[in-house]
Order: structure tokens, then sequence, then C-alpha cells
């Protein structure tokens, strides 16, 4: 990279030519896309060994950058990896296309025809850290919803990213969509984040995916609109009628299949009638998965082993084999509960109660409402929507899993004869 | 207004009020806001005489505030647009709810039927000058669409919107709605406004509906989305297979019809092909009209009276008899100025060549395209939306005309019963 003197005449070339190319990208077809990512699955199989050389190079770096070793395994690229990464590409590209899709249409008694058309939103900015697949992922959901788009990855990851990227890249061209329809920030100078963030007027969207920090840094600092992912404080909420043995395995589902994810729970609520019954339980149950439980002071009655849980407690996202836990007097204090603390990400409630069900569903205000079932189902692909480019915890434009049709807008198309108005 | 001497806490329990209010108000039924919306129809028309006492005040007051002829003209409320107030109520009222609406919805294969619902977005704040009728359609639409909602009005209009609120508002409880459902800023003070543009926690968007300075001012402070209007730089292009007859009626239809809004036309493309046949005549119609022309040099060369144009001109929302013209080689051309010199508005093509007018629609990014008919359109109203909170110029959330739907979110409920993830 010695060549870059000068970030902010590089990243503002780089924005230029982004523009350029999403207007090319607004008239591109769909089977352009699609024999552009059929020419990406094949070049990522041919170029497998490439693929791992350069992964390695990455990794032999790692610890230089202080990487934990559950970083270190994100980071890593193996032939299953390496298959599954293909898997989501065949994915993306069954997906219908959402270009020119007409959302609706109405004729009006003039005998306009009003249609609102969906269109690409045109420059999307991604940031990421460091799991390899995330290149892949961003650039094919990016380009076929008709989007140009500049990615920005982790440092500990160049190497992998600038690979796959340069695959990808060198497959534009033969399926005709603009050959700088992807790129790839090739500094790792955290001054070029700040030089697009600025550039209100050349990209429409910013989507942060990483930790907090750079979530935050985005927001304070973005002039454009951001797709944004804060916390996950998830609840599940006990009912007095739920279906117990459900209920039990719905609360160890929601807290183990997985916990290092925004969508895991982190709260467990228990209405007070069947507190004294169903909390032995379920407790057993977590503490057999090594699950700490931090509990009000009713829980710890109830059960021996929870330890008393601060205030701070409830509003924590553990991302940890650890979950607060409180008995609840009733389905309205269970809603004001997951008000005051929870984050508006996913929420569930578990009863046989058609009336509780309707009521939670409307009185919480989260992305995603889950009745009887796992917090876990709060993902795209489990939603039926293919990959997903982030998952939104805010209330405009997108909320929930965002895949490609979240990376569209609309525009309205009049077919007239002559119409003028009165 | 003595007793408020701290105008933060005055805001900042104004909104509190109003996130309570949003809570209510996303459980609240389409039969409570439909009986609240007849209430205040009976009452602004049982008070007709007391709202045209309260708008005497402002207009006596008008001078001092140094409003021109035409400004208080808009300020003015005379029986005739009570009528059309009413009218406006009425068509809201007639509109389907937006809550609760499935947008999507489909079962997965491990049985969870996944749904996207449509939500309110929570609380609005909405700042507007000096048309009375603003309080009315705004406050309707708002409530309507679930939200709560904080009106600041223009203090040249504050007697007005003071006697249209109070009525509103003492409409709610009978209704079974929050009584905080529409709040209005009884203060001119300035401040007010910076206050609420700084919390992002508790207003979940802003919408400016008034001059460039305000909606400047607005998006500097606001720490919350935005939906906001700017310039309306509209084109009408004439294609070389245009029915000439009709564009003729087009284009003065475009420019004249209306001149001080946003969907007026403000720049005339005329192309190449018949720019000698055609640029006279319609150039003829125009000056009838008392519509001052400033154009290219080729125009110029091709019509007297035809002032040469700055390059500022084509850029220029001129909200007046004025229009720009430019000769254009072709299409491609034509598109090229749009982009270049247009605001993304409302671009308009005249041509009976399909293939032209599919390229037109496909390659030209405004918020509305219009193929044969006139600029004019592009308009809530007219697109058969009702009422309209304003006209979005962006392409993120909303675009076009904004009526109930684009004040709604949506959230997700997923049924199960019982499934976990594997």
């Amino acid at each position: 990279m010695s060549e870059i003197t000068e970030i902010a005449q590089y990243t503002q070339a780089m924005a230029e030519r982004a523009v350029l190319a999403s207007r090319e990208l607004r008239i591109s077809q769909g089977g352009q896309k699609l024999k552009w990512l059929l020419a990406c699955i094949r070049a990522i199989k041919d170029k497998q060994e490439e693929l791992l050389a350069a992964n390695k190079l990455d990794l032999e770096k790692a610890p230089s950058f202080g990487l934990s070793e559950s970083m270190i395994d994100r980071l890593t690229l193996t032939p299953s990896r390496m298959a599954s990464i293909i898997k989501s590409l065949e994915g993306i590209m069954t997906l219908p296309d959402p270009m020119g899709e007409i959302i609706e249409a109405n004729v009006r008694p003039n005998g306009l025809l009003v249609t609102k058309v969906r269109v690409p939103l045109g420059v999307v900015f991604f940031i990421y850290e460091s799991r390899p697949n995330v290149t892949v992922d961003a650039a094919a959901l990016c380009v076929k919803s008709g989007n140009a788009v500049i990615l920005r990855g982790g440092k500990e990851a160049i190497h992998t990213n600038l690979a796959f990227y340069k695959i990808m890249k060198n497959c534009l061209a033969g399926a005709g969509l603009p050959e700088h329809a992807v790129q790839l920030v090739e500094t790792t100078d955290r001054q070029a984040v700040g030089h697009f963030l600025k550039m209100r007027d050349q990209i429409d969207v910013t989507i942060p995916r990483g930790g907090k920090s750079l979530i935050e840094r985005v927001v304070a600092e973005a002039t454009m609109p951001v797709i944004k992912h804060f916390d996950g404080v998830c609840h599940v909420y006990i009912h007095e009628r739920a279906d117990q043995e459900k209920a039990r395995s719905i609360v160890v589902n929601s807290k183990c299949q997985r916990t290092g994810v925004c969508n895991a729970a982190e709260s467990l609520l228990v209405d007070a009638a069947i507190a004294e019954q169903f909390l032995p339980m379920v407790a057993s149950d977590l503490m057999e998965q090594g699950v700490e439980l931090r509990g009000c002071e009713r829980s710890c009655q109830l059960v021996k082993g929870i330890i008393p849980a601060t205030e701070e407690d409830f509003r924590t996202e553990y991302l940890a084999l650890k979950m607060s836990v409180k008995v609840v007097d009733g389905l309205e204090k269970a809603v004001a509960h997951i008000e005051e603390y929870g984050s508006r990400h996913t929420d569930a409630i578990v009863t046989n109660d058609l009336s509780a069900s309707r009521q939670f569903a409307a009185m919480v205000d989260s992305a995603a409402v889950i009745l009887n079932a796992s917090t876990r189902f709060n993902d795209g692909g489990e939603f039926g929507f293919g990959a997903e480019i982030g998952i939104s915890t805010d209330k405009f434009h997108a909320r929930g899993p965002c895949g490609l049709k979240e990376l569209t807008s609309y525009k309205y198309i009049v077919y007239g004869d002559g119409q003028i108005r009165e």
C-alpha cells in the first residue's frame, strides 16, 4: 500500500467510482447478476488453495494483533467453511431479484397508472470485522440488490478479504457488470473510515457489523443513514398458562444453543403463579448446561444456587452462560419489565392462552416477538429471507434481519397519456 | 407562557408524556381513532366562529412579523378553507387503518409462522410553518397511524394552531385515546426546537415542513432520523417521438398550473431532432402565460425572446414564472443532464416511443418518473394515498409523498408451538 500517499484522495476516488458503478447497476438485469454469482462460485471453488494460503498469512499474524482464541477460530478458513460460503452464494443466487418489483400499483380516476417500483439504494459502505465469509456475503447481497458496495474489513483478515475480493471483482466484467460494483478498501488506516463517513453525497447508507465500539463510532461520525445493530437483551417470559415442558426446552434453547449471539436470551421472566413449581425445574435444566443464574429476591428464595442479581444484571447482554431471572406478577408486569430493561431486539412468551399471546404480541415493541418458540429464530435465514447483511435494532427504514429488500428503496413510475392537472 | 421558566424542563416533560402516550396508542384500535376523528370534525364545525376569531388575532399581528402578502394569504382562514380542512379529515377517516396490517407472512419448514406486521414509529416531532390546515392534517395522520405527535407550528400562526389543537386534544379522552397523543409546543421560543432535536431516545422521527433554512437547521441538529424535503428542480424532456400537442399542454401545465410548489417543472429539455419545430411553439405557449425563458445557446438561436441561461439557471428551483430551456442530443444526454442538474424529485418524459419511455424510467433516479403527464401529479392526493405529511427527497425509509404508511415501521410476530433451533 506504499503508493497510497493521500488517504483522502484515495477514498474520494473510490467513492466516485462507486457512484458511477451504481448508475450502471441501476439498469442492470437479473441475468447479469446471476451470471456473476455463478462465475464467483466457480472461481472460489477453483481457487480454494489460494484462498486457504491467504488465510494462512492472516492466521500467522493473528497473535501479533492480540486476537483471542475464539477470534482466531472465527478468522480461520477450512474446507468445510469454504463449502458453507459456496452454499450461501448459491442461496443468494436463487433468491428472487428485488430490482424492479412492483410493490404497489393503482389506476387513478383520470387514468394515470401509478406504480411503486423497487430500486437500489445506490452506494453501500459496509464495515465489518474478522469473519471471512462476510466479504463474500456482503458483496453478493449488495450487487444482487443493485447497489455498488465499498467493503472495509478488519485488518486482521486483510489477506483473506483481499483474496475473496479479487476473485469476485474479476468476475464482474465478464457478466457485463461495472468493474467497480465491488471495491475493497485496501489500506487498513483507520482514517479511511472517517473520510467515507463524511461522504453523504456519494454514500447512501453505511452498515457497520461488529462490536459496540465500532457501531458507536459510526453512529457518531456518519453523515448518511446507518443501518445499525446495538444490544440484544432478549427475554423469555413464562406465562402462568404455559406448557411447562415446552417452556423448559424453549428457555434452554434460547439461552444455550449458541451464547455469543444477539438473539440468545439473557433474561428469564417467570410468572409468580407458577414460579414455585416451574422455576426449580428450569433452573436445574439451565444449571446442568453450566448456566450461572442471577435472580431477584423471590427467585433466590425458590431455588438454591441462584445468585442475587443487581439492577445492572437485568440490563446486561451477557453473550455467555449467564442468565438473569425474575419472578413477575402477571403479563403486564412482564411487559413493563421488558419495556424498561430490554433492547427491543427479540422477546418471547410461552403460553397456551390465546388472549395473553395476543396481548404480549401487541404490547411488546421489539423487532421480533416470538410466541412459543426459541428467541434464536430471529434470523434472516430462519425467517426465509436468505443471507442477511445484518440485523437492525432501529425502527426506521429496516427492522430486524436485513436481506436483499432492506438494501432497496423505491420510486414511483407514473404512466400517463397526456394527463394534466386541473 | 409566563409560567414556563425552564424551556429544557418543559420540552423534556412533553417528550416523556409523548412516549407514554405512544405506548397506549400502540395497542389502540381503529375504532377509537375513527371515533376521535369524527368528534374532531363535529367540534371543528361547531367552533368555526372561535377558530376564525383566533385566526383574526394572528392576522392582526402578521404585519409585525413582516409577513408578505402571499404569506398572509396562506395564513388566512376562510369558511371555504374550513370546509376543505373538514374534507381532508373526512378523507383521512376513510383511509384504511395501517396498524396491524400483515405486510408479509410465510410458514417455515419447521412450522413457524413468520409474520411482518405494520406498527407505528412511536413519537413524531413535526415542525411546520404558517398554513393553518397543517396542524389538523398532521395530528390526524400521526394519530391514525398510531404515533404520538409533538407539533411545533410557526409563531405567526400560534393562535390559530392553538385553537385547532385544543379542539382536537379535547376529543381524545372521549374516544378512549391517551390525552397526550397530540401535544402542541405552546412557546414560540426557538430554543425549544433545539432541545427536541437532541432527544433521540424519546423521539423516533422529526419531520420539518417549510423553507430550506428550516430543513437545513433540522438536518444539522437532529440526532434522530429526519424525513425531509429539499429542492424540486423538476424537468420535462420532450423526446423526438413525442405527440407534440400533448407535449405542449404537459409543459405548460407542469410549469404554470401552480408555480410555488415543489413538483412544478423548472427546466425544459427538448430533443435536438424536433427542437426547430417544437421549441418555437411551446416557447410561445409559455410566454403567453408570462413565463420568462432562460435557454442554452441553441434554444436562444431558435427562439427570439429566450434569455441566455447561466450554468446556475439549470440548478435553480425558481418557484416562479421562469423556466430554463435546453436543447439536448437524444435521450442519454437528457438523462445525463437530469442526473447532473436535477434534485431527484420529479422528472417527466413525453414520448410515444415505448423503448425510450422504458429507458427513461429505468435510468432516471428520481422519487417520481412521469411518462406523458404533468409533473404536478407527484402528490399524495393525486397518487391516491390521501393527505400527506410531506414529500421525501430521501431514498431511505420513505421516498416521495408521505402519508399514513410512511409514518409506520414493522415488527415480526412469530407463531410457534414449542419449536427450538437445532
